[in-house]
């Protein structure tokens, strides 16, 4: 049985605030269970240096955790001066996987900056990140065609994420902290909601892990998604 | 009229959140209107290097901004390596104000972390913060004796913090951005629930402002604290 | 009785010296008894990017400690890499108490830096600071006025600095070393010549402090700012 | 037809030279065709503070690209005082590879230092870092044996990496510079001696990428891991 | 006799491989001994801000050791976020020593970029990275008339460099590791093919050393530095 | 004729005020025409980490600018979070130069810190600081000896500091700096009082120097520098 008494194919609960803060053209509070990130938004008139005058635009993605997200205070990255190798390896994936899903041609000279900030941390806050962030980024660009000043969104489709892992033996969906570092293998995927694989990270903690182990993973997560991705519809259509 | 429609002495609508992560020993949501923050207390069982083996505890805080809980969003300190003059100004003055109500040498030889994170800004946001961070400091003072770790609470009186100034000629209370920034004079002020006086800090933004208009906003601030500190003993005892 | 056997409302042997170093368009070396900063105007012929094309100018300043002008030598700001919070507060201070006095948009797109290094410290540098620094703007402004590039100096009027504490009960003017660091209340007043307010910032130490303590030290500070600024114009008028 | 003219499943021609450098405990330059990786693996006494006193040891690694190893010369991250996150996302990788065939706690109070220097880049500089660095890693513990500290190597097999990728629609492995430059996916597989997976690591550059095309980019690396694992062996051996 | 065995006035085994990475515009790796440096030399289309617009070109150098290139471990400065006050001597020194013998007028609006990476370290590795940047430069230059990018070479002669040093009383020439560190004096000199002293750089590290000791060495230096520019030439002519 | 009207082996008017400064154990204002800077020697009861337990003691260097010591302001070094390659050289260079006379091992496990801060800087700053913290450091190293802390001073000899040039094609002594800046040699010399050489540093910045140049220089700076100790030792008997 899993720590958190779930099935192996069941997803924490989900929940999906849109509009959590007022200032950002888009602002979703995701929670995994009790992971609970806040994802902005922000769209502004230029591009960075190597884009200017392409009549392209870019998308990109800071990450960072309170202090107290975690079970024991981490060191604010702020006072330390820098940030460690975990958020920019974080960063750069929720960047990567929300431009696979965003035509930057039909965006035109802008850029659209992502900021995940874990407000509670139980596990997957980069999954999370990566679910709620493209819902921000869908409010931010309905915000755009609402205002004219795009005629359809470039969001070409939507993506979501989660992590899988190998939990003493068996393959499980979405893990909460206790069971994610008692974990010989954790994989993030993730997926666009056509079915088309972004980013398949699979790293083995303890033991190697095998083919026949990374599929049935693989399955864990399709469905997964799956479900991830109804429920940002869900949000969108205002239902949640 | 203030922009904000509110009677020159009146607070905006005030919340405080007790445990709203789960993590920490102390953690609340503080909201003066608009202007969101959330507090959290760590209690660490070791103290800095200088008071080490003096038998006495130290209470220190941090200060953040999520890049866009303003208008427009501002860079990541932790992206750009360091934390702007603002920023320590405050976080050094929310220490120095609750190192005022705290009895140290009663904490024993353990550290009170306090972070305060701006969700969203709206001005005032370093009074929000010293008024919320009153009240995790509370919660986790109270955690120690319930833990029997301390006999009695360090923690000798409240403190609360509000801004006054003078906008187009009127002393007001509790600024928000937009009277803020339309505002000549600008003083915040920190007081314990006894009365007594831990900062005052009034600067001209624009024209000096005289002894009679200092008067003025200390009285003012005088009254909104007292009404913040019982805002805080109701949100202690449960009812907020 | 003080610790420096002066009375109460007794300021330090001030010494304002024009013309101390050869290079920068104003120089001063500012003395409150043992506290020696050395004051430059430095005038530079472009602004900041956020005033470029305003046709306005700007004033900043920059605040340093020599390491050994303090009784134990202090870590050199420049070899660990960053200034400290107190450093950045009172360059922050310094600036805003000069720009305060001089008519910005009368200077044209110049800016004036100030730069206040600390040569012997004991107690009050910061006020030094603004004392002596508004004496080397002058000298600055008075350069460009004396090369025709002014019609007139946009400086409207003198400001000066000082501290105010409570020692020992007694409230106090102009604290050095010995008496700030048995000092309940520290006080720092920074006020033109026509009696105009520009900071009040008050901290409590260690007790709090009354409203009837702050209007005394209010009023000693009055007194002590008007002799500096006397003494300000005798040293300009060539007579100090 | 492959840029390179190889066929899909070619390697390119793969050097393991042992004792490049003199002073290293373990000295490795590593070439795949142009890709060229200086590997050394330095033995300390001694462990990072988390792990002191708990008997066993550590395994790190560092990455650094020479500032002209590339077509054009990049910033030198020393003059820069900041590593990128691709560099730390890369020398992450290395560590928990190396990691995975190293039995720590046999391996006593004792660190490894990889570090992976890259002195000419054509593509697959991570993968030929850890296939190289396993061999510098070899060398360090083997030595460690003869020497009488340690009874018997701690490595437990061998590990090494390729990149697959899909240029053109299909299936390659090994991808250079130029191939990589125009690829959709793009994968890094780290896989063990006896088939065990240790890390899998596919991005969509472009379009993303369906599980059949998962599958084939993983037989692919299968085949190719197995290959550069002969050549290990054959180095080792002293044969290459 | 010396560790080395080698005469007072005999240099270590000298080698010098031009194209020794493929990117580069010149790329040489030089040996004295056992010290191997890796000197490449970039052009670029651009010059820095200070020279935009004035029609000349610049050189300057960059310096590095990779960790392990010693006999322990040293810190990756990447890693440090800052180098050294001795790498930065060192590379101020190449740019120097080179600016000297290229004409920068002739240049062009380009820039020259050196980069020394020390491989292996065994003493003198900052002459045999000027020795070693001189023949870089050579031929990133050569390649530039040869593109008919420029009519002549803009380099007026060759420079070396060479260590001297007094080693148990003796006077002697290029010392490697061993012998530098057990001497009273070092000293390094840099000269042109022409026989003009373009840096001398002694340093008495136990004992002060006589005029009569200085000449000593300069006659030394002068020695060595001759034969070196005669296998510069060597190696320029195809022949090394 | 020079610039400054100077007799070719003449020094500018050399002033030596000690106890400039009240706190530091020696306090040195060193003139060199208008070139001033104050030096402090500090004396700390411990040593850095590599001496701890041997025994003796250590002396280090640190060296500032004023950021309106000179013609035009420069940058803060604080401010920009790093000391320049050229502060660096120069506090390496002052440190070397004062260990070179004083015996460490006879000092105990006690440092010296010197600190060297440019009040005005007119050409050979390095050289006024080395001239003039060899007699901060004797002061200090006297205060030693009379507060019975040490039996004799471990200050073996004086060294003192001058630059030499050639200048418009004649050798000259203690350049200025309007000499300075149109000089094609700049030669450094640091000597002990019985004229054991120290360190000597030429460089040339136009064209290249021949050994008769350089022999012309060292004797130049010979006499100046046996001046500078007789007035160091007039200092320190009291008679400047």
């Amino acid at each position: 049985m899993r720590p958190s008494q779930r099935q192996p194919d069941e997803l924490r609960p989900i929940r999906l605030t849109r509009g959590f803060t007022c200032h950002a053209e888009g602002s979703v509070l995701v929670e995994f269970g009790a992971t609970r990130v806040l994802c902005t938004a922000s769209v502004e008139d230029s591009v960075p240096g190597f884009l200017r005058g392409k009549g392209q635009g870019w998308l990109t993605a800071e990450y960072g955790m309170l202090p107290r997200a975690t079970h024991t205070r981490g060191a604010r990255e702020a006072a330390k001066g820098k940030q460690s190798g975990r958020t920019q390896e974080i960063q750069r994936l929720i960047g990567r996987s929300l431009r696979a899903v965003v035509d930057l041609s039909a965006l035109g000279e802008r850029q659209i900056i992502i900021d995940c900030d874990v407000l509670q941390a139980d596990g997957g806050t980069r999954t999370a990140s990566i679910t709620g962030a493209c819902v921000a980024v869908h409010d931010a660009l309905a915000g755009l065609v609402a205002a004219g000043r795009l005629a359809h969104s470039p969001m070409r489709e939507f993506v979501a994420a989660v992590s899988v892992g190998i939990h003493r033996g068996t393959p499980v969906l979405d893990l909460d902290y206790a069971e994610d570092s008692d974990c010989d293998t954790d994989m993030n995927v993730v997926m666009t909601e056509g079915g088309g694989l972004i980013e398949v990270q699979g790293t083995a903690e303890g033991a190697a892990f095998s083919r026949a182990e990374l599929d049935a993973l693989l399955d864990l997560a399709d469905g997964g998604i799956r479900r991830l991705v109804e429920l940002q519809h869900t949000a969108v259509r205002g239902e949640a």
